[in-house]
């Protein structure tokens, strides 16, 4: 045993973290302790409570604070055009760009015959229902360029087609990208989508 | 804002950890709300306790729960074999390696100039000081090959010269290494410290 006890158990919880193993965990605790004011006691406090409070949204499965997440709650914001993502990480990031403002569905994974998920394990029916009840005009299928996630996207498309006008994010190169460090399925495709100037 | 503000609190104090930035402490944030009960209770939890009990030993200032360390408090180890590291961290890769039955004695830091960080910063007085206390018969000096590390094994060495048996970390090849990764220095210094087979 390195350390006490508590000390080993802490850095075991927190190698479990993505990003983070046992080397850079116990680096982390070593720096917590050092910090303990600082850093170790906010951030026990800030875990408990977020511990207590975190909720998914009822709406969008959005992860927050309220039965309602705030984007769902927003008055401002488009109704009848969802986004759907595969994940909160995803929301958060179409959210940090700022361009978007309709309301979002988060599905929780994407379809997968070989880990079965089905569309019952995934919020797809809340969503089939919730374009129905909500009225919606458009849904942005915002799936990851996956093979999965393109099967549950594809899966989506199906059930909604005729329903509503279906649309995804275009691919192309990314803004800043360098052509040298793409792989090739991204070239193609910024090729075959290119747009006259 | 692209969650509630507890939850971005809580991002926030995660991206303070080292190794860990916005985008990891985001990705780490979520895991913790996705396996709640599994994961962040039980880590809030443990880190609240850590933040009560976690102290530096008084003798050699290694972080336990006690103020005095097991590693200080084992009557099995060696007195008067002392291996001085600059950081805790150190002394726990030290005791993961299994070998050293001595006692540790942990600087914080090292002297630099730059940083104006002199003997009285670290815990260099402590160290004479033990050194006669214990009437210590041999002082290894495992710091860091950096040149603010030796500078520092420098500067204790010439303190301790003639009190007691002054020793430090042999330097070569590191087991299971390849040459061709190594670095010019390390290579420079296994050779010159060769030994006959």
């Amino acid at each position: 045993m390195s350390s006490t006890r508590d000390i080993e158990t802490l850095i075991e919880l927190m190698a479990r973290l993505p990003g983070l193993g046992p080397r850079s965990a116990r680096r982390a605790v070593l720096q917590l302790v050092r910090k303990r004011d600082l850093l170790l006691t906010p951030l026990a406090r800030q875990m408990q409570k977020v511990a207590e409070t975190a909720r998914e949204c009822t709406i969008c499965g959005n992860v927050g604070t309220t039965e309602i997440c705030h984007i769902c709650a927003d008055q401002r914001r488009a109704t009848g055009l969802i986004c759907v993502v595969e994940d909160v990480a995803d929301l958060w990031a179409m959210e940090r760009a700022g361009v978007f403002k309709g309301r979002y569905h988060v599905l929780g994974g994407t379809l997968s015959a070989l880990d079965q998920v089905g569309p019952e394990q995934l919020r797809i029916p809340d969503l089939i229902a919730r374009v129905a009840e909500e009225g919606a005009t458009e849904v942005i299928l915002a799936l990851k360029a996956t093979i999965d996630g393109q099967i549950t996207a594809h899966y989506i498309a199906d059930q909604l087609e005729g329903r509503v006008r279906l649309t995804s994010l275009a691919q192309g190169v990314p803004v800043g990208g360098e052509l040298d460090y793409l792989d090739d399925g991204t070239i193609s495709a910024a090729l075959n989508a290119r747009k006259e100037i």
